[in-house]
């Protein structure tokens, strides 16, 4: 069905990859007191809406889109979390 | 069931806040010729990963550091999507 869609994407730092940020931000956590917490790893959750024939094409975009541009290949993973539709026309 | 847990969590601009980085980013693909883009969002996706006495306090205590930290309460929204169990003790 054609219409808007909008397409969920998950990036996130391979497991084999540092993360500075992340790693601050434990730091400041357990300064404030959660010594509990072992590790934080900080991602991308990036939201594309975008018109497409149907949702098997938008996902197929946004796929292709993350590929090309939203994913560092060297240095992250992305997943496709999910497809919404936002308004189907016809 | 003590043990370890990672909690994940969605943080995300709040509908009304301008999103800069992610205007760049839609200009950018639309320049590599993905005119079908209308919008795209970009917030974080955080894996926190604690010990804790079960998986309800783990998320507790996730939820608070959020408010706490990991959020800006005036521009942004956060919201748990998992508790995942990475090790369960007794």
């Amino acid at each position: 069905m054609s219409g808007m869609y909008r397409v969920h994407v998950r990036v996130r730092l391979r497991p084999s990859i540092l993360d500075p940020q992340g790693k601050a931000t434990r730091q400041a956590l357990r300064q404030l007191g959660y010594e509990a917490l072992e590790e934080v790893r900080i991602g991308k959750w990036i939201e594309l809406t975008l018109r497409a024939p149907d949702p098997a094409e938008a996902e197929r975009l946004a796929e292709e889109a993350a590929r090309k541009l939203l994913a560092n290949p060297v240095m992250e993973d992305f997943d496709i979390l999910a497809v919404e539709t936002i308004e189907a026309v016809g």
